[in-house]
């Protein structure tokens, strides 16, 4: 047997698909499999970018002047005085803007991809931090749900989407470490443990520089964190995928919930097909198998939001 | 809501990709995990056919010669004069031909991009139709080792390879339910009983006609079948992939198979590789995750035949 030398550190950066150049390679596919990460730099074209951080500052405007809790995560208590808001849930029935985001036909022919034909969305949000600043994240992987969750999701079939509408540079930006998404459990919390026990500690793991426009994919069991920030803007619309077929079977929502979310996403695209903003793109055509075509089954909807506690098979 | 017509059935023939003209592309990903099957068009070239051929027809000799059992099996037994031989197993370990054709570079980024980067090798055997007949090969699906099926791979990351050596025209070729899947135990059941019920019934199914050279991939979860024949010969060579991930995790071999059935691939590799014959192609590279490269730490082996009744979990 010939010797295999142990892959360099620059193997293991972030990977890069550059998707209005080359589209979604299979190398693409492979390197987001085996690192559990894939940047896809501009996924939005600048028009569009534009509006949704438009979009994104007037629901974050909302939150401040509100101060609500609804949907809406903050610091503190809202009405203390140093409490910032930072993460506002099911974005996508807040604004239109959103919904036709998700309608986005390179981001879903990615997803149809890696995901498979019959890929569902489930979480929807925005993740942001104001000037007031935010804390580390913590080292974590995003989902536990599933026993065997290397053998059923290892290989990159859960997949969280951060699409970022602003800079996220080296000493801003989540970090990742290649490959954990193999991980053992043991490995996971040996790991996590001991890198969280002190401030910002990010041996083994590479940053995901991000520009205004990009993409970061992440399988849910990759663990990732990232350094605590001061006075700096960065929003981040999170958009999350799984199979029907493996949230059917295993969950974590009801069965039911796939139907319902099927018509979400056909929603976002007569949204986005029915504006007049994206008139030149090919819209994406939703095909999953004929046992997925779940969206006539389930009642009609009347919004985009569906809470998962509503939906928990457990 | 759009209306969404239902799939024609041309939308349900076997999906082709001609691999040495367009390589394996997302479409291609997407339609072999929606239809569960895929044809994989002139993966051998001539020359690489004919020496298959040749080492084919080498080992169906020997077994008619010695009419031994020893990995073979036989339509009666053997001593029995209408008695014919219908399938040879661990070929790779019988022929150093086969052990190259193991190592077929298109063959295996093809599954690198399907299976995922920690893919291995577990079944390889020669099932073959003499002109002495065949019988009908009763409805079924290869597999159903895992709970939750559907969910762990009805995406297709468990893929039965069957590499064509001879013709195999619609009256004499697999043929396959495309989708199936997708299917829940009960609709299989029901579905492969009734049309096992008489002696060939296709209803849903399509042909997979297939050429010398091509290879027909199919997700161990569809449900195929082919009819009886008289005075054709058929011979395929069917090597099998599963994620290294989950067969750890969930078998059905041991754990320390995978480290096994990794110096079975690395050994083709290098037997491919010094081989005269193929020193105009890019070979290979297996590269798996860092958790996965599991070849170092098992015994070294000293052949490429690892009987599964040794290695079963359970
Ligand atoms: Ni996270
Ligand atoms: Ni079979």
């Amino acid at each position: 047997m010939t010797d295999t030398t142990a892959p360099s550190l620059a193997s293991l950066a972030v990977p890069e698909c550059h998707i209005r150049e080359t589209g979604l390679l299979p190398e693409h596919v492979t390197a987001f499999r085996r690192q559990g990460v894939l940047a896809v730099r501009g996924l939005l074209s600048p028009a569009e970018l534009e509006s949704v951080q438009e979009a994104a500052a007037g629901l974050i405007d909302d939150a401040w002047r509100t101060r609500s809790m609804h949907d809406t995560i903050w610091t503190l208590e809202p009405h203390e005085p140093d409490a910032a808001p930072v993460r506002i849930e099911y974005v996508m029935d807040k604004s239109p803007v959103m919904a036709r985001l998700a309608g986005h036909p390179l981001l879903l022919r990615a997803m149809e991809t890696l995901v498979g034909p019959n890929f569902i969305p489930t979480w929807d949000s925005m993740v942001f931090k104001t000037t007031a600043g935010a804390p580390r994240l913590a080292w974590h992987r995003d989902g536990q749900m599933y026993s065997d969750a290397v053998a059923v999701t290892g290989g990159g079939r859960v997949i969280d989407v951060g699409i970022y509408l602003d800079h996220a540079p080296e000493d801003n930006c989540v970090w990742a470490i290649p490959q954990s998404n193999y991980w053992e459990d043991e490995q996971v919390t040996e790991t996590a443990d001991r890198l969280n026990a002190t401030e910002w500690d990010a041996t083994g793991a590479v940053p995901a520089v991000m520009r205004p426009g990009d993409a970061l994919l992440h399988n849910i069991l990759t663990l990732h964190g990232a350094p605590a920030v001061v006075g700096k803007q960065r929003r981040v619309v999170y958009y999350e995928y799984r199979p029907g077929e493996v949230e059917r079977q295993l969950g974590p929502h009801v069965p039911e919930y796939v139907g319902l979310k099927q018509q979400v996403l056909r929603a976002c695209l007569e949204q986005r097909a029915a504006s007049g903003e994206h008139r030149d793109e090919e819209p994406f055509e939703y095909r999953p198998v004929e046992q997925y075509r779940l969206w006539d089954e389930s009642p009609a909807i009347s919004g985009l939001r569906f809470p998962h506690e509503e939906y928990w098979r457990w």
